[in-house]
């Protein structure tokens, strides 16, 4: 077993207890981070005449030589050296002998890993980001194409009002939108160096901090190194922006679930993210969908199990930070994959616009807009609403339409009432009449689309 | 009991389902926030001619006064009124009659709950931040007092090198001030008003939300209806950042405990803030510390709990999400009275400075130390870290110290060794020598301490 | 300020640490448990000539009279007094004078409060397991009814096959009754008394803790103090379990929020149970069956703050554990009212069978079924299964019915149908030929009814 | 891409999509059960004549010859087949033929999964069992060589009474008898089969479930075949024993990690169980501990998850219920390997008795007995309490030891005071004297020893 301390220690290790330690098997993908890592280290230890001018050369060469083998897949992991550190560190070695002996002077595993981490993770959440974008203008162009398709709204899963599908859409946008936000606001926080803060105090050694943070692309250092090597707070933070994200999936997935039920019958889903029945024949499942509601009870686990493992360590370092990485990881890779399985749904999503058709003519979707004429007429909210709810009542008390109303009948209810009330029995009457700003009205809809299209270049 | 859409309904509520369903008890806290909303929209609705000015000047009186009261702690809540809209609808009814009732023109309460919460967290936040300042301040007030005291510091609760007490404080004046600009991004993600979006699909009513807006301070509106009725981002992302911050104090508070042990013997709790024991009188029980680590548990699991509520739901407002608000509300009373006993535990700390010299004189707390002396003098890390682990080893071995070892026993060990290298022994040295930035050297201590001292005003 | 330990310490307390550490706000409901704990141990230390006989009389009556004030409201709790001990105990020596004074002797706070909260506990868990039986028999009543009425069942939220109703709803009771067997299982566990153990040594007393067990109906008394005092596992079950049924209260809404939808619309759920909008005067909410499934946020949360409160503490008392309380009875009392409401939900349910009659006639629902037959008729699984897989998509590309097919039409897809098979495109036959055990057959489902029946006194 | 429902759709499936959604990755651990189930299946299909004996006997023989393959470690899994249904069922085709396509009557995968993983875990369950027998093995053995020693035990990380070290240790293993009984209660409600249920209706074929159940092992057959293919219980029920025993391993890792710091030193962990650190040679990190107590965080979260993947799901099968296998699986495999290391750690484990004998001699730890020693003559708890109370003070202030005091000095505390009360300040004694039932006394710990020697066999 090859690890970093190997050679003081009296007695072997015990085989079990490296399975269960090593980290190798998740830790491989800081790879990039930690050769870049290196290259930075080494050559600020040449310029600050720590190591000789021709070590850091070599060690800077060599691990560039690394650097190219793994992201063209072809660097051997050993799956007997600890971690990450240990293999590039036993790479390098063996890459350009003796001089790789001199990288690891004034710095620690400890800030080492907390400076790969924030690598891994400023790269990735910008992979996420573009995901989430490809994703929106996915649904914008789903959006565009219904901005007149009129479909039922539900609050307690209660038909409430009729709304374009488009402005439905675009309620996703801006869920996604502000998830790109946390992205950008969790890094704006992550974004400083911990490298340099060695095991937990500091160095003696000369080191130049700001060189190696400019050259890995990190705005700030690290003012604590004792902070700098206990600090998880920027997984804590991504794993729960994740989560949120998660949460969304949950919900979009839950929607289109519904709606996609023989008795909702609203969209046809891609058979390419469904199944079928091993003794059902006619069934259709929106398996993906379902499985994408279902990762977010992991997404949602992986956020908590951070703040578990944190809670109540002393500071600095202790051996439970390892296990930031799994949850971390997992978190990551099922975003990325769930973001493109939502936009393939979007793209492929047929709506059955003849059905939905026939369902918002339900005169019962209109009587908020009902109500709203009695206002404008200044009639009082209060006595508005009532009026409305003695009508509607009425009605299915006797099985009658409100179009059926007499102007009498009408009158009846409120002297307010005149015939032109009718109007407003239209599904598509009362979308329009929505002009509020972000309210549900074509006009409106077409409005956030040109702003979308504009900011995602859709 | 008393409901908003009280009238309309056949049959009698039943008075558990009342008890189970009836949010008074605690939205009773976001009063204010109501009146406010109130106060912004009837101004507004007068102003667009929707109600009439005199009514919305009756309106906005009557809600002043209700304002009035519910600061001075003197509006009476009625619990068979079921939540805070009702009960400010009713109190307003009282006092000003009929006017009352033109009030909810264009709002529902789908979007005056969201921008009451909203309104609520806005303000709630900034007292956090304000608690987290004072408790900055009382930490940065200690750590001036003891830039020179030497402590141990640990990782994996081993003693692993020394470091300025001064430093390791500024490491939680760090850890707190993460926490208070993510409470700045959480805000700033917050700040969009959703009133105006009404059930969830806008108005026909010609409202002017950016009107209202202004009025209450937002900086943004919702650009979509659906979306701003059925979002609690902003609760999920601000119980998480308490639940990061729960977390900081839950290390904070281990830190202290372990210090306190008659074996690790650091520092001096108050009594105050410790209590005996029933059987055992000699016990002086950091009790107060064990608690706020025990409620980061539940800080935990409020920002779980969130999480959990909205997984899955469809949009747009499902009555489940009355529940967002006892476990968000626990959060931030807990995160401000456990800011202000962290800061009166920093306040009155005594640190037992002559144990803590005793402790510190440990060699085996100098050998990065004596490591990076060598790789000063050009031996790599590797040998160096090897030479010193070889010689602190035979030590141990032989029951011998460092300080004892002659001029020719250190050259043994390294050519590179001279007689000088024993200066390092000296806990005192060891930390003036790691003047990296961030390090624990007084100097560094000192910038960073002038930094916090201009930053908080300390 | 009222403390047990009070009169030992230097400085006074802090009123924000009281406030924070104080725990008679919730732990008062362990009241009566404190009384017979102490009642038990004062005649055991009577017994014993630990004291005597006359104190030991002295105090079972004072303990007493308290009792029963408590059972009636009318024991007075003073908030100034920390914990339920202090204001037993406070309580009690005004009662009785002096011998008050005695009783605490050979105990602990440690032991005492495990020995209450399993007290309280043991006793809660039979009281919920009343209410399951309560809730039980009202779906066993409704499933009577429903025998013959047959309705779709989902996979996927796709119909998949017809089944009887009250086939359906005995899925409910057996849920149910694990969740009662489980409070069974926890129980046996919980069953094991601490008192006795002290602080965490045991005591040189000699006290006798069979005679306190059997007086307090404990079936065993902990064979080790030090994990008498330090575990907590009994609550972290006892949550659990509760989470778990909180969990099938969230599936039972769930469904029936989603048969209550108009696109379902299966039944009609009570007004009692439901709101409407105070915008859309037509809309009947299940809002106590979405506060249902809200809640089991709270009760899976709640569960999971226990076990991180619990991780990663020593042993064996820390003030940690005082926080298992709120959580817990949290959990305790919202299973109750749900278990009320759901069983008032289940008693005025009304099933709309004749929009149900209309809905299962679609001819899908009976594919297993037409393959069954072929299975019958000696076809192999996986043929029987794409012969009837092609069959069902002919038809639906072709707009044909299966009833409509010929005997001809029939044998080209498969040799062994003959015309009889139309006779199973019928709901009724398809429930009644599932005559498997544990299947839908009205015959299975009254065999089901007559054990549930018979065991719930039903 | 091989998928049990193939051949019936149009478009091919999406690779991405196939990738998210294929469970062999991690349900091949299924496939013994898989097979089992088949074999009884089969057999019971021959029995009852649903298919010819001949083709029974065939997929016997077959499912026999892939069994001994799996257990041999010689199965070749088809990633491409997407579950452990698939992979089985095509290789059995391979295997014998046609008959393969005759096994899956009168099943389908809902019911088939289900029971899967029951026997899964059943077997599992009894695996886990055994290995927490030899963890409390190997602690028995410590606690027998540990009856006179004594160290400190803590409240609230205050050193408050001594203890026989024998007697702490075997407070873990109560804890991890409960751990075992826990398993034993979450497999009685386990152990009910729901083979038979098919797809959620029951089946029309003649199916022998009781047969099927006797070979398999079941002790009891699913009563409603909604809630068997719905039904995750047993897994919820099951990580949660499981986080629960991992809170259990946390707090022994915190218990021994403090121990082994320099500052408590009660114990040295053995170097196969820590690691070194890469910059200061003479550490000696206690990692495997860390990482047990940190893999405590994700056993709470996977338990976690599945309570949150169920929740608000309707009945029946969801797809999200797939994914209750990796947290499951992840649960049992850290379980198993934590026993296994902490048995190591607890064999190998050295005590340091010199330093605890001296640690001990503090005369704080004695109090508790002078209390008692008070009770016994007849003082008041009360009384007692405060009057050592005050003695201790004095001492502490005075710089005076209690075995200092004259026979006057004490008499002026208390009347009841002698000299003999000196005796107490012994730890030995101390220990001696706790003869209550489970305390600490010598003669407790071996009477407790020789139950554990006699049920464990150790």
């Amino acid at each position: 077993m090859n690890k970093f301390w190997g050679s003081r220690f009296e007695g072997k290790s015990d085989e079990l207890a490296d399975a269960f330690s090593f980290s190798i098997s998740y830790d491989h993908r800081l790879a990039e981070a930690d050769c870049l890592a290196g290259i930075a280290h080494a050559r600020m230890l040449g310029s600050s005449r720590v190591i000789a001018k021709e070590d850091a050369q070599r060690i800077v060469a060599g691990l560039n030589v690394l650097l190219k083998k793994i992201k063209e897949g072809k660097f051997d992991f050993d799956p007997h050296a600890e971690d990450i550190h240990t293999n590039i560190q036993t790479a390098l070695k063996k890459e350009i002998g003796a001089s790789a002996d001199k990288l690891h002077a004034g710095r620690s595993r400890n800030d080492l890993i907390a400076t790969d981490m924030k690598l891994y993770w400023l790269t990735a959440r910008q992979e996420i980001q573009a995901h989430i974008e490809k994703l929106q203008r996915a649904i914008v162009k789903l959006a565009q194409e219904h901005i007149d398709t009129v479909i039922p709204a539900y609050t307690h899963l209660q038909a409430a009002q009729v709304v374009s599908l488009g402005h439905f859409l675009l309620a996703y946008v801006e869920m996604l939108e502000r998830d790109k936000q946390r992205l950008d606001n969790a890094a704006r926080l992550a974004d400083v160096m911990p490298l340099g803060s060695a095991a937990l105090s500091g160095t003696s050694l000369p080191v130049n901090r700001n060189a190696m943070a400019k050259e890995l692309g990190f705005k700030h250092i690290s003012a604590n190194s004792i902070d700098a090597v206990s600090d998880r707070d920027f997984l804590l933070e991504g794993a729960n922006a994740l989560a949120i994200m998660a949460v969304h999936f949950s919900r979009m997935a839950e929607d289109l679930i519904i709606w996609a039920s023989s008795e909702f019958n609203f969209i046809d889903i891609d058979w390419g993210l469904c199944t079928g029945s091993s003794i059902m024949p006619h069934k259709k499942n929106p398996d993906i969908l379902e499985l994408i509601r279902g990762k977010a009870a992991g997404l949602i686990a992986n956020a908590q199990e951070l703040l578990i493992l944190m809670k109540g360590l002393p500071l600095t370092y202790n051996r439970d930070l390892q296990l930031d990485k799994p949850p971390f990881f997992a978190s990551i890779d099922n975003t990325i994959v769930i973001l493109q399985l939502l936009a393939k749904t979007f793209e492929t999503l047929k709506v059955k616009s003849a059905t939905l058709e026939k369902r918002i003519q339900d005169e019962s979707f209109f009587t908020v807009d009902i109500m709203e004429y009695l206002i404008k007429k200044g009639v009082a909210y209060r006595e508005a609403h009532d009026t409305v709810g003695r009508m509607v009542k009425d009605c299915l008390d006797k099985g009658k339409k409100i179009s059926s109303l007499s102007r009498e009948e009408l009158k009846n209810y409120a002297e307010a009432f005149d015939i032109d009330v009718k109007k407003l029995l239209n599904p598509h009457t009362s979308v329009k009449i929505k002009k509020s700003f972000g309210g549900t009205s074509p006009s409106s809809v077409k409005y956030q689309l040109k702003k979308w299209s504009r900011e995602l270049n859709a």
